[in-house]
C-alpha cells in the first residue's frame, strides 16, 4: 500500500489535471492581502463574465429562465471565477468542468424544445461542500484514507438540486474531520480569506465562504454542526442560513461522527443575498425531501410562517440584542455592528430590547461533550485505514499550541453517561425555551421576542490559527434554533479602535480582547446573526431580510466616506 | 430509612384510603374471566351514569359544550366506573377524586358564567399514565425508590390538557421501568385483561387499556417506545396512536431511559374510538406544544394532510397487507382479522396488495440494542436507592424463566459503539423508506402504498408472562412511523381451530405458534395496526377512519350469529 504522502500526492496531481490550463493565472503575490478585486482585472473574465457573476441570484434565475442567458454560458463564467478564485484562496476540492458544462448544455436543450424549465433553480450552477457525494466523483472530506473513494451514488440533496434544475459545479474545501472553525487537510491545504489573507475564511465550510465572496459562485451548500456554515458566512461578508435538524435532508452525504443523534449537522445555503437563502430553502422543501431522507421533517414551505403570522404579520418587531453572552465580549467592530443594527431597526420602526443570554456556558460544554463522547475513536479509526495524522493544530506557527477543546485527545464515555448529558442538555433546552417565552412581558407587543440579533463570533474573520471560542454559534445548535448570518459593514481602524481594558469574565475573554488590533484585522466582513425558533426557517428568512432592508435605508450608499465615518462616530 | 417492602405498604395504604368507601364493590371472584359487562350490573352506578360512561366521545364533548352534562356529573360517572374498573382488574395508581370534581365543577361554573368553553376538551375527564406528573401528586412510575416524590409541577401535556377544558381524573398502571410489554409492579400490583382476566392487558400502558376496556375512562394517555400504546390498545380491543417522535409534547414526565436521545416514547391517545383518536390529536396539536416542550415538532395539524390531499383525497387507496413479518407467523384469529380487512376494503373500493417486509428483524435488533445501551445502569442506578429488586420476569409460574431479551442483565456499551448501532439504524430507515416509495410500481394508483396493515403483535392478549415477540410494534419505534390500533373482531374458537403444524422460521416462531389454543385465549379482542409515514399523523387517523367504516359497512350487526359466523367461514 502506497504512503499517505504518496496517495496525497497522486491526489494532488488529478485535481491539477482537472484545471483548464487557459484558466491558469498569475496571481498576485501573499503579500497582497485584499484579493477581492482580481477575479474582474485578471484578464481572464470577459465583460459580460463579469456582469454574469455579479449578478444577484433572483435575476440570474429570471435571466435563466427566460433563455436571455444560457446555463452554458452562466456556468462558465462562475466555473472561470471559481478557478480564478482557488488560484488566489486555494478553495476547491473536486473541479469536473466537462461534466458540469455537459449538464448545463442538457438544461439548455431541455428549455429550448419545451420552453419548460427544469425547476426553480434551471440552469443555476451551485457549488457543494466536499460531503455531499456526487455518483462517479471522489468524496475525500480533507481525509487521506478516503482518496480513491468514489460515489455509487449522489446525496439525497445533490438529487434533489438537480430535480430543481441546478447544475452542481465545483466542491470546495473543508478541515480534516469537519470539526474545526478553519480550513485545513493534508489533501488540499489551507484555504484563505479573500477579504485579507492573512485570515481564516474560518470553517468547516470555509471553501465555500471563500469562494462565494469572491463570487465563483452564486450559491453554495455548506454543513452547520457547531458554526460550520456561520463563522465561513460571516468571516467572508455573507448571507448563510443554519437551518434546523432536518429541514434540509442530510442523507446520503458522508461526515464525521455518524451515528452521533442528538446534535445533528445541517446543510444550508451560502450566498451573497439573502434572496438566495430563500430561493434555496423554498426549492429544497417543496421537493418534499422527506420522500428521501428519513430524517427530514415532514413539514411544507409554510407561506404564511414567511408573512409572519405568528409575529404581528411583522409590522412592528421586537428584537432581543444579545451583546455579549456574559463569558466572551466582542470585539470593537462587532459591537459596532450591533449598535448599527439597533439604530437601523428603531429607525425602521421596530422595538430593541437586550436580550439576557442564560447558561450559554453549560450548553456550549454540553454540546462539545457530546461530539467528544465517541470523536477520538472515530478519528483515530478512519486516520489509522493510511496513517495519516490527525491534525491537532490549525496554527501556522506553533506546532503545539493549546488543543482547542472541541479537539478531544483522549477516550470517550459509556452511553448511559453519554445519556446523562443529553439529558442535561435537553433541561437545559426547556429552560431557555421558557426563558424566551417569558419575554413576553418585556416587549409590549403581546408576543416574546420576536428573534435574537446577536455576534456570530467574539471576532470577525482572524489570523489562522488563533480561534478560540464558537460558543455564540455553537450555542444555537445545542438548542435547535435557525440563524442566519447577514454582513452590516467592515473592520475600520478608525472607527473600530482597540477598546481598554476592562474587567474580563476569564482568561479566554482576556486573551481574546488583547487578540484584537485593527490593523490585522483591516478589511475583515462584520456580520451578525439572527435567530429565530426551531423549524421557523420560513420567519427567520423573512425576519432577516426585514433587518436587512432596515440596515440599507439606515446608510444610504451615496454618502462620501468621511461624512458616513462621522456619522457613525457621532452615532446620528 | 424504612425498607422498600415498608414503603410499599405504607404507599398502598395511601391508595386504599383515596377511594371513597361508598364505592367499594363485591366484585366477582376470579374464576369470572370475562368482568366487562361487572360495572352495569354491579349496582354502583345509576342508569344516566351508565349513559353517559357508555356515550362515545363525541357526542359526550357536544353534551358538555352545550352543558345539557355537567362536568361533575360526567367526572362522578367515569371516576366511580374507574373505581369499580380497579375493584376488578387493579388499573388505577394515583386517585384523587376531590381534586378531578372540583376540577369539573369549575369548568362547569366557567361555561354557565360566560357561555363559552375553555377549550375542545372542555368538562372530559381523562385518564393519565402513571409517567404524566401532576402538581402535588406522587410519581413512582412503579419505582419504589420514586415513593414519597411529589411534583412541583405538571408535564406539559397536562398542561396542555387543562389549557383544552380537560379534567385528569385518574394516573394508572405500569410494570416496573416501563420496558415490558406486560403491566405488573411491586408497588401496585398487576394489572388484568377484563375480558378475560387470565390474560394480560399489555403493557406498558396495560392500566389504561385496561381501564378503558371497562369504560371507566373516556380517553387515556399512554406512552410508546417500542409498542406500549398500542400493546395494551389490541389487546384490549381499543383504538390507539402511536404518533411520531415530538408531535405530542413529553416535557415534564418522568420515564426510564432518559437522555437516550434516538427512539423516543412518544406519548398518544387511548380510546373506544377513532373520533376520539382525532379530537385528542387536534386539540394537543393545535395548542402549539413547541411552545413549552423544545422537543416537540412545530408542525400545525394540517387539515390538508387529514384530507388525504397527498393520497388522492382518499378515493381509491392502496393498502399494503402484511400477513407476517418473515420471522413469526400470527395465530389464525389475527390472521381472519387481516382477511377481514382485506374483503372490507375492496369491498369499499380500495386496493389491497401484499407488503412485504425487509430487515424487520435486524431493526427490531437494532432498536433493543440502543434501549440496552444503557438500560442496566440506568435500571440498577434507580432501583438501588431502596434495594428494590429489578423484575426480571412478568411470568406468574416461574421465578427465572428465559428473560425477555429487552431486559438487559449486564453492563451496556460505549458511546462511540452506540454511535455504530445508530449509523446502522439510520442507514435502515433510508432502505426502508426507498422500499415504501418503490411499490409505487405496483400500487396502480400512481402513488406507493398508502398505508400499511399489519398484526400489531402475533398473538392476542395472552396469558400472563409468556410473551415473547414484540417486534410487530417494535419495528415502527425504529422507523418513527405512526402507527394506529384499530379493533376488527374477538376470538373465536369455531373459527380460529389451532392451525395445523407447518415449517417455522426458527424456535421462537414454532414456541408461539404452539402457544396458540382458542379455549385459552377465548374473548380475546382482535385489532390490527394501521402504519402511516413519519409525521403523518392526519392521514393515519383518516385512513384508520376509512378502514373502520369498511369494517363496519361489511360486518353489518342485525345477523344472527350463526350465520355470521357462517359467512365469515365460507368468507362471504
Amino acid at each position: 500500500m502506497p504512503s499517505w504522502t504518496q496517495l496525497v500526492a497522486e491526489k494532488q496531481q488529478r485535481q491539477l489535471k482537472s484545471i483548464p490550463q487557459d484558466w491558469l493565472v498569475s496571481p498576485p503575490p501573499d503579500s497582497t492581502l485584499d484579493v477581492t478585486g482580481f477575479p474582474e482585472t485578471c484578464g481572464l473574465l470577459g465583460a459580460r463574465e463579469i456582469e454574469i457573476t455579479n449578478t444577484s441570484m433572483d435575476i440570474l434565475l429570471e435571466k435563466l429562465a427566460s433563455g436571455e442567458w444560457t446555463s452554458v454560458d452562466v456556468t462558465t463564467a462562475f466555473y472561470k471565477r471559481a478557478i480564478i478564485a482557488h488560484q488566489l484562496v486555494n478553495c476547491l476540492t473536486e473541479i469536473f468542468v466537462d461534466r458540469a458544462l455537459a449538464r448545463a448544455a442538457e438544461l439548455d436543450d431541455y428549455l429550448k424544445r419545451t420552453g419548460k424549465v427544469v425547476g426553480p433553480l434551471h440552469g443555476l450552477p451551485i457549488s457543494l461542500k466536499d460531503q455531499l457525494c456526487m455518483k462517479g466523483l471522489e468524496t475525500t472530506m480533507g481525509y487521506v484514507s478516503w482518496i480513491g473513494q468514489y460515489a455509487e451514488k449522489n446525496a439525497v440533496l445533490v438529487d434533489i438540486l438537480l430535480e430543481c434544475g441546478a447544475v452542481p459545479f465545483v466542491r470546495t474545501n473543508i478541515p480534516q474531520t469537519l470539526m474545526w472553525g478553519e480550513t485545513f487537510n493534508y489533501i488540499f491545504g489551507r484555504t484563505t480569506n479573500p477579504h485579507n489573507r492573512t485570515l481564516t475564511p474560518g470553517g468547516s465550510s470555509g471553501g465555500e465562504g471563500a469562494l462565494i465572496a469572491l463570487k465563483g459562485s452564486p450559491l453554495g451548500v455548506g454543513s452547520d454542526i457547531g458554526g460550520s456554515i456561520r463563522g465561513p458566512s460571516a468571516f467572508c461578508g455573507l448571507y448563510g442560513l443554519r437551518p434546523s435538524y432536518g429541514r434540509i435532508p442530510y442523507c446520503g452525504a458522508v461526515n464525521s461522527l455518524e451515528g452521533q443523534d442528538s446534535i445533528l449537522s445541517v446543510f444550508g445555503p451560502m450566498t451573497n443575498s439573502i434572496g438566495g437563502v430563500k430561493v434555496f430553502m423554498k426549492a429544497v422543501v417543496n421537493a418534499k425531501p422527506w420522500l428521501k431522507d428519513p430524517l427530514a421533517v415532514r413539514k411544507k414551505w409554510d407561506e404564511d410562517e414567511y408573512n409572519l403570522v405568528d409575529h404581528g404579520s411583522g409590522k412592528s418587531l421586537c428584537f432581543g440584542i444579545m451583546w455579549d453572552d456574559g463569558l466572551v465580549v466582542p470585539h470593537p467592530p462587532i459591537r459596532r455592528a450591533l449598535e448599527m443594527t439597533k439604530a437601523a431597526l428603531e429607525q425602521a420602526g421596530h422595538k430593541v430590547v437586550d436580550w439576557k443570554p442564560i447558561k450559554h456556558g453549560l450548553i456550549g460544554d454540553v454540546t462539545r461533550n457530546i461530539f467528544n463522547a465517541g470523536a477520538a475513536e472515530d478519528f483515530m479509526i478512519v486516520t489509522s485505514a493510511t496513517g495519516e495524522p490527525i491534525i491537532s493544530t490549525m496554527d501556522l506557527d506553533s506546532p503545539d499550541p493549546i488543543v482547542p477543546p472541541i479537539r478531544p485527545r483522549s477516550g470517550g464515555i459509556t452511553a448511559y453517561q453519554l445519556w446523562q448529558v443529553q439529558k442535561l442538555r435537553r433541561d437545559t433546552r426547556k429552560e431557555y425555551l421558557d426563558h424566551w417565552e417569558a419575554t413576553a412581558s418585556e416587549t409590549g407587543t403581546g408576543r416574546p421576542v420576536d428573534a435574537i440579533i446577536c455576534p456570530a463570533a467574539p471576532y470577525t474573520a482572524y489570523p489562522h490559527g488563533k480561534g478560540m471560542y464558537s460558543t455564540y454559534t455553537t450555542v444555537w445548535n445545542g438548542l435547535d434554533y435557525p440563524a442566519a448570518i447577514f454582513p452590516v459593514t467592515t473592520v475600520d481602524p478608525v472607527l473600530d479602535a482597540k477598546g481598554s481594558p476592562r474587567e474580563f469574565y476569564d482568561d479566554v475573554d482576556k486573551t481574546i480582547h488583547e487578540m484584537y488590533d485593527p490593523e490585522t484585522f483591516k478589511n475583515a466582513p462584520v456580520c451578525l446573526q439572527l435567530v429565530g425558533r426551531t423549524l421557523e426557517e420560513e420567519a427567520v428568512i423573512k425576519m432577516t431580510e426585514i433587518v436587512d432592508e432596515a440596515l440599507a435605508a439606515a446608510k444610504p450608499e451615496p454618502y462620501p466616506p468621511l461624512l458616513q465615518r462621522l456619522r457613525a462616530v457621532l452615532r446620528l
